[in-house]
């Protein structure tokens, strides 16, 4: 394409509405416009590099077997109402009626639409596995719509739909997905962890999330170089540490430690006053401990089915952070919050702040599982300026709900092998998860087996975001001039720079080298506009086309 | 594919719900599947041929020089607010508010977004012309949707929109495009007319639609055998015929007509008493008369920019109907409405069905250009069972507001050559619009001139229905067994029916056959389905593929 021709606004200086490099390109190289928060349009060179990657799904999912569909955006509640996800979604789905008043919804996901359709299509185990897929655009209206296509309320997402009659053909539907995310994202030109996920919103157990890696990325993952455990920080474990052996302190040895390892080891329960002191490093420091023989108390309003709620108390060492989701996952909520001050003090008498497990009533405790290892333990006391130190978990509170509550992070040892695990930061670009029948039992999506038994389809979904995936190329391949294309998913595969288009002698030879290539196969721009050499050469780095010529 | 191992669900009766053929087989076949009201999902084979259409319309995009954008489907309301369409659009638009309160609405069309993308990035007369076109889905809130995919919701669309610097540009932008859809439309198999067209909703001026000729499409064309001369119906024009000499009448002539061309042309309007005579045909009948030369009276409401509005008579010849169209373009309103009885009666004093032109007072009379030239017309005497004879219209009314008022229809003589008129139903898959500068004026899309002036950009807008091509397509293109596709847009090229799945030999050469063909690039289906040979027979005859083994 000739660019004198051709739509190809690019901008001279930094947009001042981008903070990170793959937004600021995208705009400055000319690849998308903002139209409203979290809506862009795909300029000429951004729809190639996206209808690029789009290709490389497409070729993914039919080497797998996957057959293409094309559902609709716009989806009757009926579904959704019965599958609880109209309630569950929130704010996030966007909603609207028809003409004639009928409730519909910008679809953000499409497995009810996708169970309905098999559940009428497919009636014998003889038709059965099916993967389906779809791509196009999909809605969700994000509180907080930032960097670019990376989090925006509409965006292209390719979704496929596996349905099979066993846990073992739903076992074999995730391979086949994992080993085509591996290839896809491998020919994208992007460096990738697999990791263990947290199903979320979407439901049924068992996903993986795969995670470009980025400093700018929003999901955080910990990895082991030793035995390539990887997972989402959300979902991460680790092993715990050995017991230290008594003496080994960490150097505060001038003066015996209050409740300190070296103190007696089952002493009484002992309410000492902590007058100022607001935080555990504060108390820690007030009584001259170490932190780690602290424990600090979390309230939490849990919600389950049925809107029942019981305020719960969360007991983490004082200094690890907790992990709500753990939490989340450990009491089957439908949602846990943090709860409110007032409430707290309504429901529990102790001021917030200064609560601890010990005589707590109105709340159920869960205690994080590292815990009754340590006899002499420092919490607060339900009482503004004092705290309680010598307590015995075993034996001075409940801890019948006992479970992992921290969140790990690097420096943590891997829960397979050992090593010290790191941390990094990434996009997650894709995810894969194991719906089982929470779909197919909601909407009665059943099958007959071989015995004329009915039975639910089991079912897995796996989800490619293609506008992200383009941003996440473009943060792991940019320098300071601009993008650098892989080859892969370059919007053209050569750019010939005409820099003097005054020059007669110099328009022929470009034009003849832009034909060459043409022909050669090659997808190729001539920049013969009438423009500055400067204009015209950093508009080329910009948009860093694997050859320049 | 092994359709074994595929989803390809077919319908072995025939749909309650489809009324015409292309909605019956696409229903059939598995192609579509409804999920709401004028909402379906695009199922395997359904996707394969939408895809092969827009290949078509893409590489015949490209060929013109235009350039493939995605713009997105949620649109803010700022621009429809600048352009007046977001009233306009009226209970069509799908509107709906986001999390923040902002309203937005589902694309319809992409006029408003498409002229502040170019406003933003284009400001001199060297970045144009430009021709821009998406492929993407609509959403119109139609208050009918039927026919499956023909009048659907959310449907696919191709639009492209070119941008000028002047007339000629326009001109040639739009002779690209016609050309481009003359050959988009051939390669897709289809016998079609381009007719010239109203532009309705989406404005400008000049504007032809691409019509597939069906018994069942919703467009009524007129067409010339001779000249060529073809035209939707709310556009066409006719010669008006030679007045007949005196004498010449319809057979009627036993007895003098009252107000016959016979009777002396320039007699006094007369009352005369026509009671129960409520139709043009009774009055007729009544007074012995012939229809030619009675005329009616309607009343429409024209509203106006700025909502100021008035009660409108529309005065055509009583065997004639009139062409709403034609006077809602005459009176340049924003809408034009039949008007209430009881508004009639209450501005006019006119009872309905007995209003006329002669002393009506209250409305404005917009008279057909026809009509002047008969001396002796038959007219409502704005009193109930009597009529005026003898009506000389350039004496008796206000003649000032004289145009072409009458749709045309079949025996009509062409207005290029005087030949005989023809009509034909069809489907309009297509259709081209000069905007002008309605839009640019409207979003300050300008650009400066050679001379340094600032100056509106001219622009076109060309839309192809993707989805409703494809049921064109084979409303053209079936028997009473199936569909019959076009080798350009069939969704597999081949079909290989293995008749008994249970005989190894058949298997055997079944496979070879199949995997020759697929070797040779020829997409082939293989049916293995383990299903009796007539279920397989019927499947293959429904979907028509170009070549069955």
């Amino acid at each position: 394409m000739k660019m004198s021709r051709g739509f190809f606004p690019t901008l001279r200086e930094d947009p001042a509405e981008a903070q990170i490099p793959s937004h600021r390109l995208m705009l400055r190289a000319g690849l998308i416009r903002r139209e409203a928060p979290g809506v862009y349009s795909l300029l000429p060179l951004g729809i190639r590099a996206v209808q690029k990657v789009a290709e490389i799904v497409r070729q993914e999912m039919d080497r797998q077997g996957g057959q293409e569909i094309m559902m609709p955006l716009l989806s009757p509640a009926e579904p959704w109402f019965q599958t609880g996800r109209w309630q569950d979604y929130g704010d996030e789905m966007f909603r609207l009626k028809d003409r004639a008043g009928k409730l519909l919804c910008l679809a953000p996901t499409h497995e009810e639409i996708i169970t309905g359709l098999v559940r009428d299509a497919v009636s014998s185990y003889k038709q059965l596995p099916v993967l389906l897929y779809h791509i196009g655009p999909k809605f969700r209206d994000e509180i907080r719509p930032r960097f670019g296509v990376m989090r925006s309320r509409e965006f292209l997402m390719k979704d496929l739909y596996s349905f099979d009659t066993s846990p073992k053909g739903l076992e074999a539907s995730y391979q086949k997905m994992f080993e085509a995310y591996q290839r896809i994202f491998s020919r994208c030109g992007l460096n990738f962890r697999p990791v263990e996920a947290d199903p979320g919103t979407i439901g049924g157990s068992g996903s993986h999330e795969f995670v470009a890696l980025s400093e700018y990325g929003e999901s955080t993952i910990v990895t082991c170089d030793k035995c390539g455990y990887a997972a989402d920080v959300e979902k991460a474990e680790y092993r715990e540490p050995v017991p230290e052996p008594p003496g080994a302190g960490d150097g505060e040895a001038d003066r015996p430690e209050a409740g300190s390892p070296e103190a007696s080891t089952r002493a009484e329960v002992e309410k000492v006053a902590t007058p100022g002191a607001h935080t555990i490093a504060a108390v820690a420091e007030f009584l001259g401990i170490s932190a780690r023989i602290t424990a600090k108390t979390l309230f939490y309003r849990a919600v389950y089915p049925g809107d029942r709620s019981e305020l719960v108390a969360a007991i983490v060492p004082g200094e690890r952070d907790l992990n709500e989701w753990k939490l989340h996952s450990y009491l089957g909520a439908v949602s846990v919050e943090k709860a409110a001050a007032t409430d707290v003090m309504a429901e529990t008498g102790a001021p917030f702040g200064s609560a601890g497990p010990v005589g707590l009533h109105g709340a159920r405790i869960i205690t994080d599982r590292s815990l009754p290892k340590v006899h002499n333990l420092v919490v607060g006391a339900n009482e503004k300026g004092y705290h309680f130190i010598n307590v015995d978990p075993e034996r001075d509170f409940d801890i019948s709900n006992l479970t992992d509550l921290v969140l790990v992070h690097s420096g943590d040892r891997c829960p397979v092998c050992g090593e010290t695990l790191g941390q990094a930061q990434g996009i997650e670009v894709g995810q894969l998860f194991k719906l089982w029948t929470k779909y197919s039992d909601a909407l009665g999506c059943v099958f007959l087996d071989e015995a004329g038994n009915s039975r639910p389809v089991i079912m897995g979904c796996y989800g490619i975001g293609i506008t992200r995936t383009v941003a996440a190329i473009i943060e792991q391949h940019h320098d300071a001039d601009g993008i650098i294309w892989p080859h892969s998913v370059a919007p053209y595969d050569a750019i010939v720079t005409c820099v003097n288009t005054r020059d007669g002698a110099q328009v022929d030879v470009a034009e003849r080298v832009y034909v060459a290539l043409k022909e050669a196969g090659i997808a190729t721009l001539l920049d013969d506009r009438d423009e500055r050499a400067g204009v015209k050469f950093k508009d080329a780095h910009h948009n860093g086309f694997p050859v320049r010529v």
